[in-house]
């Protein structure tokens, strides 16, 4: 077992981190109050923005990162980071007034950061925009955008000295099953990601504005763009821009952030053969098509024309990334076109991306373990490895990914049955079971605009199931072997013994 | 490769005993027109019967069952089995004109084999009786009977040599992963398990008469009971008795056909031990129990008394034996009783029972794969077994099993999209697929009753699902390998050829 006292800890150096990036966001939040808005969100903004870097700060400088640090320190780290930020970013919610009531504030908090994008804010004054300030809204967004790429690698791309488990922390935290190294410094495979996906928000968001949104719609739709997010002022979400060119560029930009990050680095370096060839960007590309296709075929919401391929592109995009904007009223549609929407809602897009749910690469995997359990019912000794196109996958890596799919199903079904239970009907409760579960956003029946017609204790479901989604469950399954649960501890011991 | 001619042919040979059962079932069903019906059914059935018994025993006598029969063989002679009796099974509600339309008089067929109990066939002149003669209705009870424990069992038990691959096909036909050996002799298990069928079924016919059921009725309803096929005559099911003495005691023969057909023999020769000891039996009752309550409290149907708790055990273990039957209009209840409902589906009951579905063995399986995937995760040496109980399954063994989980999981998905491009809601599509997966008949929505309100293209893809459920999947799968798809044959080829 490891030592443990204030001066070397992984997990609060870590969380100390993760608060220090909190808390100026939250400033950046009341700066963009000043310069926007008409309300004194400002005020509670800065001081808690003040006060949260103060804590992280000095939580970061009394503590270090310790020079062995065992496995189950590096999931009970990113587990604790994602709650503390999910508490902490509730405070401006409830300081301002927007949102009163706890649950409420957390929905909002972790809808933000798992760049799920479900909403509990209703409509304000002005029914098209959200009932909250600019500097809310900004705060929200900016959740979003921290969430996408990771608190967690932000964490990594600037600790100077945390080695082969930083790799093991992004890896945790990041969507998909491979954390995949650009340099063979994991510092710095922190930052060229961090650079493509800063890169990627500016290319967004100058974009918008030359297609006339304000500064603040631009920033605050880019951040909720490229992480997937979804979130937006209006309350018509991207519907509100009635723009085509707007939409079609939006599908790019979402199918766009929908793939890998670190294969989105090697196009930028010239290299797009790896993205391009990949079985995952294929497969992912081809669900999208057929996807399209049928739902331009069964939507039956008006004449099948331009407009109609458009909207039925945007919102598959917009489900399959994870991102969650709308850009028609899709409740209207037949319910053929809404069962492809639900499908699609805990697939999620590639690994490597920010999109939530299973990823395709997982479903291939999955699709060949299944394909191997067949022929071996024919042939006893049949040998014949896992593939994801031209890789081979080791058995235990096919293992642990179909391990997984079986814990998102599992989850998906554990909470559908909870929310179903409060009352909801069916294919809300399916839908927001998938939508959380995902990160999308909106669902189906009484949860398509908002969250707030389920009761309370759905909405925790929610909030638990859109954790799961981002953090891909085993982290927070592993964070939980932690707890002084008195039947697990001896296993614990012998596994962190034998491991460190 | 096997030479292959008229003479020696597994094949041949099973579909020609197959017939000659179903052609006696036929010339049944006339005599039991005559003796009890009022119409002129019995000159069909007996004729249709008297021509496929010919047919069958033709094919059976001038064939012989090989000495080598590649392990190929055996799932494609299951399949073909299958199929053949699927096509005959339409000819009585064809030719008595009870059902006009192959694709009805198919899905009738396939729904009886299958044990399914979803029917095409709307209510008579007597509102209270579905629109068919007393022959055709002991028709579709029969079906049910046979395809129960299985022709593929019963023919097995008449053949005299057919050795060890007898009980590949038996374990090809029987529901769950084990093909389990009563005897060392195949024939003398096939014997056994028809023993102690035909014995439950006697006892359970005996007490419907003692409640008061006709002959006829009680026949018929012993029939579908035991096969937890759920076709009544009566177009209200149970509910037609309004017997509070009668379900109480449904609750138990349903949960008993729910179980192992070969546990219950040993239960019979003084050994209960095995099945109150199996973690399969104990996950079976705590999801069945866990589910009476959940239902009894969230119903909202009437008041919490006995009546409610006796509905909501009878409905619960009717579905989760994948029986059908009903004692109450489920549809009145509240969205979280029937979301339970559905979630049940497509689970089944036990291995080596009459049931379909996934069953509880499989469950135990996969949560103990996932169990092991999550703890590699934290250590990459972990050697691990997965578990059913004490019993240690090798993992090729739970690789299949995995993988037919997800295969059913794929079926069940790829059924309801079609279901839903039909242009059923949702709640009937996804509700339609799980029971025709999963053999158990009702579903909600407009499936509820009868499956006559889907568009025909829906219904084939029911009974798809439904051939895929009763044989899980493999047997069907192996044998289009059989099909002359240029791709597959030098696969094939090698594999035939290592094998045999």
């Amino acid at each position: 077992m490891t030592e443990r006292n204030a001066r070397a800890s992984l997990l609060l150096h870590t969380v100390g981190l993760t608060l220090a990036f909190c808390g100026v966001a939250m400033v950046a939040s009341a700066v963009v109050e000043l310069l926007s808005g008409d309300t004194d969100d400002w005020l509670p903004l800065t001081v808690t923005g003040l006060i949260v870097v103060s804590v992280g700060y000095t939580l970061r400088t009394s503590t270090s990162v310790p020079k062995a640090i065992p496995l189950l320190d590096v999931f009970a780290t990113v587990a604790a980071s994602w709650v503390v930020i999910s508490l902490v970013g509730t405070l401006p919610y409830l300081l301002t007034g927007t949102l009163t009531g706890l649950d409420l504030a957390l929905f909002e908090s972790v809808s933000g950061f798992t760049t799920t994008g479900a909403t509990v804010i209703g409509a304000g004054p002005d029914p098209a925009r959200y009932d909250a300030s600019d500097g809310i809204l900004f705060w929200r967004a900016i959740t979003q955008w921290m969430g996408g790429m990771g608190v967690i690698a932000l964490v990594v791309a600037v600790l100077p000295s945390i080695g082969g488990r930083g790799m093991g922390m992004m890896a945790a935290e990041a969507p998909g099953p491979t954390g995949e190294r650009l340099t063979p410094r994991v510092r710095s495979t922190a930052r060229r990601l961090w650079g493509v996906y800063l890169g990627f928000t500016v290319v967004v968001m100058v974009t918008y504005l030359l297609l006339g949104m304000n500064l603040f719609e631009a920033v605050t739709h880019a951040f909720t763009t490229v992480s997937t997010g979804g979130f937006s002022p209006n309350t018509a979400s991207i519907a509100h821009y009635d723009s085509a060119m707007l939409e079609w560029l939006l599908v790019l930009f979402m199918f766009l952030a929908g793939t890998s990050f670190p294969m989105l680095y090697r196009v930028l370096r010239g290299r797009p053969g790896p993205l391009l060839r990949s079985v995952e960007f294929r497969t992912y590309a081809a669900v999208v098509g057929l996807a399209v296709l049928l739902i331009f075929f069964t939507a039956d919401a008006g004449p099948r024309n331009l407009e109609a391929l458009r909207q039925a592109a945007f919102m598959v995009v917009s489900i399959m990334s994870t991102t969650g904007y709308a850009n028609t009223d899709f409740t209207l549609w037949a319910d053929a076109a809404k069962g492809i929407l639900l499908i699609l809602m805990p697939l999620g897009a590639m690994s490597g991306s920010t999109a939530g749910g299973i990823k395709m690469i997982r479903l291939v995997a999955v699709a060949s373990f299944a394909h191997r359990a067949s022929l071996g019912q024919l042939h006893s000794r049949l040998v014949r490895p896992i593939r994801i196109g031209p890789t081979i996958l080791d058995d235990r890596v096919a293992n642990q990914i179909v391990g997984l799919v079986i814990l998102a199903l599992a989850a998906f079904g554990a909470g559908s049955l909870l929310i179903v239970l409060t009352g909801a009907d069916l294919v809300t409760a399916f839908s927001a079971s998938a939508t959380s579960f995902g990160n999308v956003g909106p669902g189906l029946g009484e949860v398509s605009a908002d969250f707030l017609a389920i009761p309370a204790f759905g909405r925790m479901v929610s909030v638990v199931l859109m954790v799961l989604g981002r953090l891909e469950i085993y982290p927070i399954l592993l964070a939980l072997v932690k707890l002084p649960i008195p039947r697990a501890r001896p296993m614990l011991a012998r596994m962190t013994r034998t491991d460190s």
